[in-house]
């Protein structure tokens, strides 16, 4: 607690000055019905339909034909980019970032697409024309659209429990060419595609529905304890899905119903002992070291090496090299194999199953555009540019449906692209057109040579890139310590996530969040004020210990709005506060006659309630104040209420709260109220033995 | 607003005194860091483990026997009852009470029964053994137990979703004696009637439950407007069931999924016209206004007539002798038919089902205890005793779980009885014991008396009795003008019972109770508030438009705790009210060019926020503001917060808030908050052209 500052000694003489003209109102104003009527005005309370009238006639003044224009572009941001793009300033920095982040795109791309048991090459293609799409009608230049390891994996849940089961086990040695090769898994994997490519437009098209809607809004349920609980929990089911690749194993099936991840850890650990294939659990186990340590190395020495590695191609190209010239597939690893080249060309979605995936749709909805938005808020919080959130769920919705026609599946954003996309200093959203401008060469020429990449690589890459979400953990531990209702939150997700699977562990989330809203308000502090000595402040003898109380009166204050969620614990707590307590004889009697414990007089004349946190109150609460109110005057003592805002006011006014009880209850101040009670007091028929001035407090 | 009275005059005096020696504190204590400095003590901060040793502590200095036996027996409060009985004050009234309420319970408990579809003297059971239970473990004297409409309507809804649907159509027209005569019906009655038994069985079970994890406290999100919009919902489709027996029609079967009420409506008008029974006809609409019009003269002229009329069962006896002398079962009205004499034995609920009846078994536990408890609580506070909810959930899950072994349904508290149970004298839970008795007699000996009776009666009875609870529809009118988010819940609830089931509607109603908890809090108002002149005091500018606001600083209250859900909100209207918008700039100009919107210095050099509105505070709220004060500085502006209590104080603390932004910009009073601007302002290069001192703010 540092001294003040010379300056403001000097001051003394003006505030004494300002202080004496700042007197307390007149005892005419102390009450609230007279303080409103010397000060207040009319009240503003436009009527419902007036304020839908003005509404109306401002919205038409913005119907002319430019403005309408205006607002139609305006919904095609890049236009605007365009505008105002300056190319000596950003187009090197959009072009370096670009080729940054295409590079990161490629090895990822194949890596998600497999996590979703589709051919890699499709995630290629979700990295590719999604991107462009956001480009054009995205607003956050620092945003990754593409393969996330989250989304990736609901789809692939979405895809098992709508596709038939025709084989129990897919077996993970062989190489997805090979499958394909045969009939009936060539027809499988037709399948899986699309339904990915359905799945993938009801995605877009509940994200449009939503921004038409203008639901954005709906996202601050989202909130960070929750995505960070929840993509903490869903990282360890991705983890969980790359193990069988790591260690050469057959990814179990027919694991369903709760307890799905201790369920399949328990057949993993069976069939490891088994089935390991040791080059393959070699190769994953020296990529993931290397890969970590090349990034951490990367990250440490960032300052000195302008540039950011790219690691994972590094990883891939080595593994790929490797893997030819040893021909590691004989050797029984599971190796990517073919991947289609050339870009798809349109084509419908078959719209099979829609009854099934318009469940798994929204769930993917709901995440995947809470991620991306959320990292949306975080970059504009950081850079100062400003995203609207139905502007972006517009470009999600429109970068969902259309790449749905080139075979792609969901896409969201990733905040390990995103957190590189930022620091490769581009600065527009046109990055996406460079990184797809790459991507696409790729795609059209470069895909045959990764035909010998080891699957443990494209794991080991996963693996890696799921270290910052693990590193949420540590919000546990932030939440524990600052915000225990936010721990809760968090734990409740990551736990029924974990338990569960990703899609309960959402609407648990969601739940828990407004479950937690209500419970918070359930039982506030209700606290007993004394006055703080020379002031006119009334502050918590909790926490003020030399604060005065009045004897014969005694001031409360509830720290909650007051409704029918916390009426009762209102009325238990202030009787008992206040000293009133239901007299209690056992039904067998220890002997000795217990003394009558009702005395004749109650301890306080005046209970004054300051309702300053009342910020909301109900019917049943007022109708709780009014009985409380009538309670106290027979047992001789008198409620007054203080500090009443408008919330308060107007209520009671339309309850006829003063009809009642009486006009004069209320006061402007708690200060007004102790003034009137000590006045009322002192006006009273006094017991000479007793004062009624103010006691320091006995804590 | 009247005048203040002579006696204040006379204090004025005594005012001044009192005030001018509690004067503003000094500057040194205007910030709060020194204040709490100054005049806090040590935080009375408890650690978790210390709150949960004292606490067991004081549990085990009540572990002594006397403390367990009295415990122990506090939870039969008949015996405190006895023990406390005064034979000459209250043994008469609770005779008559009881009287009273039997003569009630006898056609409507034949009535209920039958709407559960089962034979009409298991409600006869229901009036009788759930009484004896409650009076031994009840504590509302007013409260009567026993059939209730709308739970007879959950366990007939229950009983139909489970039993083999072997018929199609129930044939009202035929007497229930008639159908039970064929071995398949009596199969069919057995089979309901052990449904209905193993039902309580489970309720009782659920509500036994409830009472030992000491789950009461759940009850309060049960609220006034959910248990009224849902009864009112309730009783229209208790009143639908009824329609049938009035015009002598089939109930038709097979209605079900959403809409179903409308559905059936539609249905009965078909067959209306083609079945409908002319005398049953007439017999029922008599009865209804005949019983209607008893009621009504009998309220009407109360205080001359000191008692209640059994009116119900004089339309009971009319109707039997009526029916009898006239054959009217000859002329195909339908008739009560043959009743069992006799109280039952003992016997197993049979168990069957099980999986199929626990969520109707929850659903109506829900139900049952809300009514009754929200009826207890309302005779309690009327008269002045206290309920204790877990102590009444025991009384009604042993209610509810011993009857079931002796051919009992669910049962729960019916308001029209408990209001006559109140009216008729009684004072003690004895009036059970007085009315079991009268109840017991009957069953014992008079059943076969009632073999005549219309069915048309006692649907007319059920009708009636209704009439309180289509009345709650004036609870919505009073919500509306009083509170629409009460009236929203109360809509909804009405609504989804209405269209889709009794059991949804319940549901909805408790998920919209906690949404609109939510709801009300993401937009609350935010106001700029000014100097009332002649005070320390800050108000709202809208309402107080005579404040004065200092030029240069601004002061803004959010009304409402700060957090995720509302922080988008805030973080919008906040630099909307000071002045802060993005610049706009239309992608295709109208040919003018637009002026530079944005001015070099800002409007306000200080922006003051007030707040005491803060119960709560989370993470997201403190960073919010963190990065509202660091932009803030940024364009020239410092932002003061004032009136911060514990739950903000600790928050910031805990997140070094002072560390990111400035130890003293965290005043004790939004005055003080003023004064330091102002001085801040006097001192720093002055403009010449500018005043600092207070101006009329311009509406």
């Amino acid at each position: 607690m540092a001294d003040i500052s010379s300056d403001q000694e000097a001051d003394l003489n003006l505030e004494h000055q300002q202080l004496s003209s700042l007197e307390e109102s007149s005892p005419r104003n102390r009450r609230l019905y007279s303080f409103v009527g010397t000060y207040g005005g009319d009240t503003p309370n436009l009527s419902r339909v007036e304020c839908a009238k003005q509404y109306l006639a401002k919205q038409c003044t913005t119907l002319t034909f430019l403005c309408c224009l205006n607002s139609f572009l305006d919904k095609i941001p890049i236009l605007r980019c365009l505008k105002e793009y300056k190319i000596r300033k950003y187009l090197f920095g959009d072009i370096i970032a670009g080729i940054t982040v295409a590079i990161m795109h490629i090895p990822q791309g194949m890596a998600y697409g497999v996590l979703t048991t589709l051919p890699p090459v499709h995630g290629l293609y979700v990295s590719f024309y999604p991107v462009i799409i956001y480009m054009i009608f995205g607003t956050c230049p620092h945003l990754s659209i593409g393969t996330f390891a989250v989304i990736s994996l609901m789809t692939a849940q979405a895809i098992e429990s709508v596709i038939q089961p025709s084989m129990n086990m897919i077996d993970s040695n062989q190489t997805l060419s090979s499958i394909s090769s045969s009939g009936s898994d060539l027809l499988m994997i037709n399948e899986r595609i699309s339904i990915a490519t359905t799945l993938a437009f009801l995605v877009g098209l509940v994200q449009l529905i939503l921004s038409f809607l203008r639901l954005g809004f709906l996202t601050v349920y989202l909130t960070e304890p929750f995505i960070s609980g929840f993509t903490t929990g869903a990282a360890i089911h991705v983890f969980t899905s790359q193990i069988p690749y790591i260690f050469g194993l057959k990814t179990p099936r027919g694991v369903n119903g709760p307890f799905k991840l201790p369920k399949l850890y328990v057949k993993l650990i069976g069939i490891l002992l088994r089935d390991i294939n040791w080059i393959s659990t070699a190769i994953g186990i020296c990529s993931i070291i290397a890969l970590y340590l090349a990034k951490y190395l990367n990250e440490r020495f960032k300052s000195k090496i302008r540039i950011v590695l790219p690691c994972e191609l590094i990883l891939v190209i080595i593994g790929t090299v490797v893997s030819h010239f040893t021909k590691l597939s004989t050797h029984g690893v599971s190796i990517v194999g073919e991947i289609k080249r050339g870009l798809p060309l349109p084509t419908m979605p078959t719209f099979n199953h829609v009854n099934e995936l318009i469940s798994p749709a929204i769930t993917i909805a709901a995440v995947s555009l809470s991620i991306s938005i959320s990292m949306a808020k975080m970059f504009s919080r950081k850079h100062g540019y400003k995203v609207s959130a139905n502007q972006e769920l517009l470009a999600y919705g429109i970068s969902n449906v259309v790449p749905s026609f080139f075979q792609c599946y969901p896409n969201a954003g990733s905040l390990s692209r995103s957190v590189v996309q930022e620091g490769s200093g581009g600065k527009t959203v046109l990055i996406g057109g460079f990184s797809s401008i790459v991507l696409g060469s790729v795609i059209m020429a470069l895909t045959p040579l990764f035909r010998p990449l080891p699957m443990a690589c494209l794991a080991a890459i996963i693996i890696v890139n799921l270290k910052g979400l693990f590193f949420q953990v540590k919000d546990f531990v932030f939440y524990f310590q600052i915000s225990l209702l936010e721990c809760t939150l968090w734990t409740m997700t990551f736990v029924s996530v974990l338990l569960f699977d990703v899609d309960i562990g959402l609407y648990v989330g969601v739940c828990t969040s407004f479950i937690i809203n209500t419970i918070r308000t359930q039982k506030p502090r209700f606290v007993t004020l004394g006055q703080v000595k020379d002031t006119g402040l009334y502050k918590n003898i909790d926490y003020f210990p030399s604060a005065c109380q009045y004897p014969r009166i005694k001031i409360l204050r509830f720290d909650e709005s007051l409704y029918a969620c916390n009426a009762p614990f209102f009325k238990r707590k202030f009787y008992e506060l206040i000293g009133i307590c239901p007299v209690y004889s056992p039904i067998i009697c220890c002997g000795e006659k217990l003394e009558e414990n009702k005395s004749e007089e109650p301890i306080y004349k005046y209970v004054i309630l300051d309702c300053s946190p009342f910020n909301y109150i109900d019917t049943v609460g007022v109708k709780l104040l009014i009985q409380v109110y009538k309670d106290l005057k027979k047992r001789g003592i008198t409620l007054y209420l203080s500090e009443c805002r408008f919330e308060v006011r107007h209520i009671l006014d339309a309850m006829k709260f003063y009809e009642k009880t009486e006009l004069y209850i209320i006061y402007v101040t708690t200060h007004n109220a102790v003034v009137g009670a000590i006045n009322a007091l002192n006006s009273a028929p006094v017991n000479n033995d007793e004062s009624n001035g103010p006691t320091e407090n006995q804590v």
